[in-house]
């Protein structure tokens, strides 16, 4: 993976925890939510894995956000 | 793939079809420029398969405008 799409990855996982904690949610219960793994929210979080399309839908879903909130890049 | 999540998937082509057909680009010189083949621009845009968000970042590049500008869902 080239840093471009590395920064883009550790944004987005930024972007997730904090939607995650404002709506005081665990990782544990995100996963439960979403059929997703701890772990793999775990890495989303830290920018360590990509992430599909679907994936993105099914998190804001269960966050109650536009999948769009999530991808607010600087 | 579910009902809900194959939805998305087929605005998601739509949306991208709309922005690349705005910049009078090829879905070949999409592909040239995003490195993806064309048969995968393709099957985007036609709701067909999955995209990775990385692949979304570097579409959204090449059409030069938000990554979420792709991801307007009605």
């Amino acid at each position: 993976m080239d840093n471009e799409a590395n920064r883009y990855l550790i944004q987005f996982g930024d972007n997730l925890r904090k939607q995650r904690i404002a709506q005081v949610l665990s990782q544990k219960q995100l996963a439960f939510e979403t059929g997703l793994t701890r772990e793999f929210i775990n890495r989303i979080e830290n920018g360590k894995v990509n992430i599909s399309l679907t994936n993105i839908m099914e998190i804001a879903r269960v966050l109650n956000i536009a999948p769009k909130d999530l991808l607010n890049f600087k």
